[in-house]
């Protein structure tokens, strides 16, 4: 093990807040060895450090951690593995601004708007590229058996991912609201597997779990991240940044109240409103969705939330929300108790208790 | 070995036409084991399957099939890897063309034209997550060492790859001439490693080759690689798409005499031009480089080529061309004979021989 990953502090699991940050603090202490600052700086690396550098909660590494810990792994073989996500995480940030044309990204321009599309484009293919270099590590820590099963979880988490976003864009450019079943479809894959399944899996596969808790923590996993998912729409419709603590996957961009209906993401609550709507108010509120956000005047965002109230589709996405939340808890009955479940259930129950907003 | 590489036809070494057309199938069997045809399919599979259906020499993965075949190895288990290089080249075209807003490429509108930058762009992402699954089948076929070691080469052959482009559209955009030393870092390692070392090393890993061999043909393939990348650049300044053979590293995407001037490519022959030129005539050279390619009059680019010629700067290019050629050559003298090193030689001799334009 190299000893950068041996003198890592140790991880506190007493306490969900201590968990996260020492969790947060092993991915900021992991990452310069993979994302070195070197040349070419000024057209590259400064650019592939940007985003890791603006923070964030870390929260797909340290579910990766975690769940490594809860099978019974020592969590400091899965730091390459951590890393490799949260790179990916980064990459995916750099182009997913790109393709949605962001403006700003936690509360500063977007990679894109600061340097251009091709040097911002060409640095999200670094970051991608390195999660090649972050895993080269795990044959040496985790033996080539488990390494080769780690790369194909890997492998796994970004095909889901780029189907699912594939999806998400795909309506975007085709003024397309999709049914439910294909909103399912692309949120396990965008949502359930990368933020979620795949953290989970991979922790456990890197510990040597069985087939059956590898899959009982994949199920908590893509319950987990869906719901919070949810939980970061709602709160978008529901609190303005300067007043809400910043969505868990959304790492608080500082978005406006009701930003989303301007960009016309796809969303649950979306799904749940337009099957509640009739005639021309239903026709309403897919037009404010497809027009371009720069079109989409104040009072038609705050219709549409207060429809989408009214009619019900938030209470709908709240109970969601709070079903998910039960259902990950319910997976965890079957894993033997320890600190380390205890912190998962209080991740779960976080969305059946709050209420958000 | 999966059936599907055992019933793969030989490859004949007898002849370089004959070789890279066999190469050329294999690549072409291989693809859809590694790229199905499957849903989301117009949103993403579509996309990512059309640069690979539009043909070209697949040139890096017949280079690295040879260097295989060459240091003793069965070409058969290099397959994933060469299918894996033919997915990144795909992935990095795609990329390319949105970073240079391309119009066409193999006469066909470019992806982003086609499809918009969103789709277009997580296709390409697609691509290169793609390249982890090739590279799983490596650890059955050639044991988990020699798996590791051509996983550690690919790594190295992707962030060379970036870095080099990071530097080519970053001088694009500060309207920034390189000189001679910086052009020379750039061109190694966006062409030199991955059109040349990059492939030939793989291939000798592959095989289990020692050190200098590996060595040998990656000097060998670098050489080879930035050689017909100056062709390229020559045969775009003096040959009109209509009436040449296609670049054998651009793939011939039919570009019009002078399209790389207008576009504002730093090549070899621009930093020639650019040390031979003085006074008004190298601002005006300099200025027809950096100016939008629709502000560039067909006159400047005539004068930009008549200069080029005139000054010698042609000649230069084409002297180099031949001694890269001479080189590469001179690297084979220490490998033992066989009909791949001849195949290897009669590459290098095109260099040497042919008097481009």
């Amino acid at each position: 093990m190299p000893p950068w990953i041996t003198d890592l502090p140790p991880l506190a699991y007493h306490n969900l807040g201590a968990y996260l940050a020492g969790a947060a603090q092993w991915v900021e202490l992991a990452l310069p060895h993979y994302l070195p600052d070197r040349e070419p700086r000024a057209y590259l690396y400064a650019l592939a450090r940007d985003y890791p550098a603006r923070g964030g909660k870390r929260f797909r590494p340290a579910l990766l951690l975690l769940c490594a810990a809860l099978a019974g792994g020592d969590p400091r073989r899965a730091v390459p593995s951590a890393a490799a996500l949260e790179l990916f995480q980064n990459f995916a940030l750099v182009h997913d601004d790109i393709e949605d044309d962001s403006l700003l990204r936690r509360g500063q321009p977007t990679l894109h708007r600061q340097h251009g599309i091709p040097l911002a484009l060409n640095a999200g293919d670094l970051l991608f590229a390195l999660v090649h270099e972050a895993l080269l590590d795990n044959d040496a820590l985790l033996g080539a058996e488990p390494a080769l099963r780690v790369r194909r979880q890997f492998a796994e988490v970004f095909r889901q991912t780029f189907e699912g976003q594939a999806m998400d864009i795909g309506w975007i450019h085709d003024d397309h609201l999709p049914d439910r079943e294909a909103f399912q479809a692309m949120i396990r894959r965008k949502t359930g597997w990368y933020s979620g399944r795949g953290p989970c899996q991979l922790g456990a596969l890197i510990a040597g779990a069985d087939d059956a808790l590898v899959a009982a923590l994949g199920d908590y996993g893509e319950a987990l991240g869906i719901g919070f998912q949810l939980r970061d729409d709602l709160l978008n419709l529901t609190a303005d940044s300067a007043d809400s603590a910043p969505g868990v996957l959304s790492g608080g961009y500082g978005k406006e109240r009701g930003g989303d209906i301007a960009e016309g993401k796809r969303t649950l609550i979306v799904i749940e409103a337009l099957e509640r709507l009739r005639g021309p108010e239903r026709e309403r509120f897919a037009a404010i969705l497809v027009r371009p956000p720069a079109q989409t005047a104040p009072a038609d965002i705050a219709w549409a939330i207060e429809r989408a109230e009214a009619t019900g589709a938030l209470a709908a996405v709240r109970a969601r929300c709070a079903e998910l939340g039960a259902q990950a808890r319910a997976v965890l009955a079957a894993v033997p108790a320890s600190p380390q479940r205890a912190l998962l259930e209080e991740l779960a129950d976080y969305l059946v208790l709050e209420r958000a907003a």
